[in-house]
């Protein structure tokens, strides 16, 4: 097991070389390559979807995870579409982000260029393979994928025809590896591979995340949970507050950045809790509450202080009532997972603190978090988002799979 | 030690808090403060590396380190420059980097935030207790700081002084904690406080590094070797390439942007070979070279496969000879150590090849590798040099140390 994922990071670092140097048209016509590929080889590669979920009914895998693992026709569209929303897509590598004269005359450029040899760890959506390894590609980074268990047989199939895109483009197959392999020990192998891979991207659970964490001694970018809030302060228009609140939770729960906690000002509560309480629970949302929350909304049931750290991904949600701004930005620092939180208010100075005290990768002033995603956000694409400090926060797109380097050109300088 | 450990990184987690919402003139404030205390207190400080200095000589040890070690008038008066240098950079916080409306109305401005809590893993130096505190400071950080063992009683009397300008401050004295142990378990034991500490930035030995790099639950940004290249192409103005490449090898040999590897075009050998090694051995470098390098350098030693892979941050050079700008090219992608690389040609062309396709942190044409360097790059100060790809790459100042947060500003945005 060590000694194949160790042989498939080593080709994964080898191409690196290649795609380090590869110029735009040549990464877009592999990307159309992939994707006449995925349109001509469809029929198979839904073939073996229907293995996989064959295989995952007599397993017992539940309604949602059985979702996430069907492809169709119009899923095999959507990865096509991708596909050629990123060929579309400006080329990040050798953009030049800073430009300086040195009083020596050395000139000096800090230009953007590929990470090198990427590892993504993901779950059950099939479609990651593609999104994934076309991101990858586009910015010019080999990858090893390690995906859902549930889905080999769907994601070798993927792999297979990005390979032969790759035969056909003249580029090692090593461009893209895949660990085939259900094996859990995989991963850990994955993350000693510290010579070969210049990070590893992990997309899942909590605990999976953790794992990884704790165990890696590649540079880790992870992807990790969303304990999102939504604050309705005092003075606040309540239409749009009920609006908000209601998207952020409803729209779609089993996401990150759907809200899971609700605050509101006590000044408000009286006249806002009611109408949100009734919203939500037309739409099946069992509501939890504090004590002064289950005076007013009466069939609220009673929150336990490991709620406030809980990511539901679920039709639920716990509500606070707060005295203050400070109280509500103290418990969302305190309790929250820094990914993404809103704050509904009239009081502009309101907003602005708590957009600035609010330590999390996204913060929203009058608007739904569900806006924290790529698209949303106008990258053109998404190959997730971090839930971490270092290298990118939130939402991540071309250029966070990239490094940079500093160029510069003399004319004999040396140093004093 | 890790109950003592934990309690202090939990103290700097709850410090960060108050630094992240501190203004530009507070840490200015408490920066003069710092610098003032280090000035009434310098006759303590020295007191106390007299001490440090006593007991390292009494254990034996080398020249280089005691006077890493030393502190002595001047060296203080440089500290206290480089907190006045500091106070005069541009706060990076609250740079907003991008801005955009999206089609919705929703008004998204990517901002500079710290980073939080980091941690900061270093050797004998003293003088980096006030360097890195003072950057960590005024980027809105709360720092951990672990010193070599050899420095303990300076360090610890630096930290009192910072510890006294942040209680004139009312700033909370988790701002700068110490680890007050000079067992190793407590660099494992900090590195593992994930739930504390957003960063790890270590600074010392291979061995040092990867030993964290492969214990850590927190990120880390490694500032791991240099094992540098100068190569001579052809053509190339030979008088300048000689003046390049012994400044790289020569000028201070002990640190991480030294040249340790010298690359000769073959056409180019025998002209430019003699003259380099009269110059180095003049200096008392010893030379190592390849076959053919011996033939030109007849005092030169035989080389070794290692010696490819090896820093020696010491008057050592070893030489090969080469055939093209591509042999060139892989030699340095496959056995440097992609820290600092330098190309002397005077083909235009080759130049530019050589810093497209060397994938180092910094490349060079026509100058010494020894400018990779925070102030010689213009950026006013320097925290060490990068040497992963993740967030930062090469030399690091104030920017590095910081993080970003998304702002969406909206009128009731929700999503479709």
């Amino acid at each position: 097991m060590n000694d194949s994922v160790e042989a498939k990071a080593a080709a994964v670092k080898a191409a690196s070389a290649v795609l380090y140097n590869c110029t735009t048209s040549q990464k877009n016509r592999l990307l159309r390559a992939i994707r006449q590929r995925l349109k001509s080889e469809a029929p198979l590669i839904l073939q073996e979807n229907e293995a996989d979920r064959v295989h995952a009914a007599d397993r017992g895998l539940s309604t949602v995870l059985m979702d996430r693992l069907t492809l169709n026709e119009t899923r095999i569209r959507q990865m096509m579409d991708g596909i050629r929303d990123i060929i579309a897509l400006p080329d990040p590598i050798g953009t030049v982000l800073e430009r300086k004269r040195r009083p020596n005359g050395l000139r000096i450029e800090k230009v953007r260029v590929p990470l090198g040899a990427i590892g993504i760890i993901y779950e059950a959506r099939p479609n990651v393979t593609i999104d994934a390894s076309s991101l990858c590609l586009k910015s010019g980074n080999a990858v090893l994928l390690r995906g859902g268990s549930e889905a080999i047989r769907t994601n070798r199939s993927l792999v297979k025809i990005i390979k032969l895109a790759l035969q056909d483009g003249g580029l090692p197959p090593g461009c893209v590896e895949f660990i085939d392999s259900t094996d859990r020990n995989a991963v850990i192998a994955m993350v000693k591979q510290g010579n070969s891979l210049d990070v590893i991207i992990p997309r899942g659970s909590q605990q999976l995340i953790r794992l990884i964490q704790e165990n890696s001694s590649v540079p880790v970018i992870a992807h990790g949970e969303g304990n999102c809030h939504v604050y309705v302060d005092s003075p606040a228009d309540i239409a749009k507050a009920v609006e908000i609140v209601y998207n952020a939770k409803v729209q779609r729960p089993s996401v990150c950045n759907a809200a899971e906690k609700l605050l509101v000002h006590e000044k408000i509560a009286g006249t806002f809790l009611p109408r949100i309480a009734e919203r939500l629970s037309h739409a099946g949302v069992l509501i939890k509450g504090d004590e002064r929350t289950r005076t007013i909304v009466t069939n609220a049931s009673p929150v336990s202080e490991d709620d406030w750290r809980t990511e539901y991904l679920d039709l639920v949600i716990a509500v606070r009532i707060v005295k203050s701004l400070d109280e509500a930005i103290g418990h969302i620092n305190t309790f929250g997972s820094h990914h993404s939180d809103a704050i509904v208010t009239s009081a502009k100075r309101h907003g602005e603190r708590f957009v600035q005290e609010v330590d999390s990768a996204a913060v929203y002033i009058n608007a739904s978090t569900r806006f924290t995603d790529g698209f949303e956000f106008g990258l053109g694409a998404e190959i997730g988002i971090s839930t971490q400090k270092l290298h990118a926060r939130g939402p991540m797109g071309l250029s966070e799979l990239t490094s940079t380097k500093f160029i510069c050109r003399g004319s004999g300088q040396i140093r004093d």
